[in-house]
């Protein structure tokens, strides 16, 4: 779970304007640590009628770091591949720094199929991409274990989990955080990033790489509210429950019902509300 | 500028637990209002080659209401049209509430262009989605007006005239906002939404359809952080300065300094951090 700070923050000269105690249009130069945002491209090879092909799948924005579970965890949440097995070779393109990374597709994968229903496009930062109609946006997701069940108490905990171990949000206020957490409130893995659906993605993609999806037992914990979108990323994780610090939208509620999954929100303060699944937290 | 409440916020049944004063485990029922989250398919019908040929253009998430608005404005920021002469028509399709929006483009629009350059996709969260390149990122922005000039003392009060005007906010702490402001501190408009790209989307939109695209005066005050895409959407608009609650992307501060876009960010309690830009802010 090392991160290098430097990939995670950059630093700005900038002028900051009416500090305090000070009398407004007062003003002082300062240096700012902001939050990194550069483009990853996403190569994938697959296979086509005994052929093996090669093209550019996506642009997307993110903060540099771990871009092979980036893309790994985006491809299992696409409904591109279906287990780890699907993936042959995952790599860095190009120089250090890389901005370029190439997934190679077992011969199985049926990539055609997947562009066609879809229009051929995936990016982190929007599932719904390229999906021309609303049926086209659900997609099947994998039976979620119903007898994976935790106490209230690590619920709880969560926010002082992540603020312990979220380096780049402190100096920037610019990154959000996805964490996987066991049952009992250990940490397994966290990732940052400017994205939330780009920091989900890392923590699935890095499931994926530990041979840990579908993820039958464990918590998804998230820095920032829930969309239609993370439930649909959670899901095709096989994740039984997700916890965010923000609340969710009409629509993520209304998937996770429908999905069965247990979605949790506004987890601060010792508190948090339960909108769907309430039968796998306990007290 | 009048908006429904119903659109903007749906109540759930919710189970919350570990009250105030209370042991952990206690929990009760409640209803808890959420921020509406709905799929809107944009449809656009343009010509090519003297036939008008009518087609899905995307589906996007996004908090029902002012669906014209968001529709016309990410168009523009998308760079398919440049102005309102572009749309001869525009409108809700199907019965109300309608979650479908056809914008029929004029004669000389080259959609087809914009098609083949960016691989046919556009979508409101993701202004980078469908461009397979990293080169295909950057796009020509118009010049930005270098002689718009506000004093420091309009931007310390934009936090508290967002506040007085955002209505779904503080209901569900989900939606964010994005407002129009003149340079003496007069709201013109402000648009909710569940995506702060989407609530760009639609200032940009309003802006447009009232013939005030480029906006060469007029500060767009956002809720939300800022990214690379906010800024790409700003300048396409035309706009001079963008100034945000959150914090800016390192993306965002260099693409701002690239264009010569006045960018603020952290603008809270009376402070704000002058990012690029800064001959536009006096005191």
């Amino acid at each position: 779970m090392e991160r290098s700070e430097s990939q995670l923050v950059r630093r700005f000269s900038v002028k900051r304007v009416g500090q305090e105690g000070h009398p407004a249009g007062a003003f002082e130069r300062m240096v700012d640590s902001v939050a990194t945002e550069e483009p990853l491209a996403i190569r994938i090879s697959y296979w086509f009628k005994d052929t093996q092909h090669n093209e550019a799948l996506a642009v997307t924005m993110r903060t540099p770091g771990h871009d092979i579970e980036l893309a790994a965890g985006l491809l299992l949440a696409e409904g591109i591949i279906r287990g780890s097995t699907d993936i042959t070779a995952i790599r860095a393109l190009g120089a250090e720094p890389s901005d370029e990374v190439l997934v190679e597709l077992a011969k199985g994968v049926d990539f055609e199929a997947w562009r066609t229903s879809r229009n051929g496009f995936v990016s982190s930062s929007c599932g719904v991409c390229g999906k021309r109609s609303r049926e086209a946006i659900a997609q099947a997701v994998p039976v979620l274990h119903d007898g994976f069940q935790v106490a209230a108490s690590v619920i709880e905990r969560l926010p002082g989990l992540l603020r312990q171990h979220q380096q780049g949000f402190a100096q920037t206020g610019g990154l959000h955080a996805a964490a996987l957490v066991t049952s009992d409130g250990a940490l397994e893995a966290i990732f940052e990033d400017i994205g939330r659906h780009n920091a989900l993605d890392k923590v699935i993609g890095w499931a994926l790489r530990n041979n840990r999806v579908p993820l039958q037992e464990g918590i998804l914990f998230l820095s920032s509210r829930s969309s239609f979108e993370l439930i649909q990323k959670a899901s095709m994780a096989g994740a039984p429950l997700l916890a965010t610090v923000g609340g969710p939208s009409s629509l993520a509620v209304e998937t996770a019902r429908e999905q069965g999954l247990t979605l949790i929100g506004f987890v601060r303060d010792g508190r948090f509300n339960i909108y769907s699944g309430e039968w796998r937290i306990h007290s």
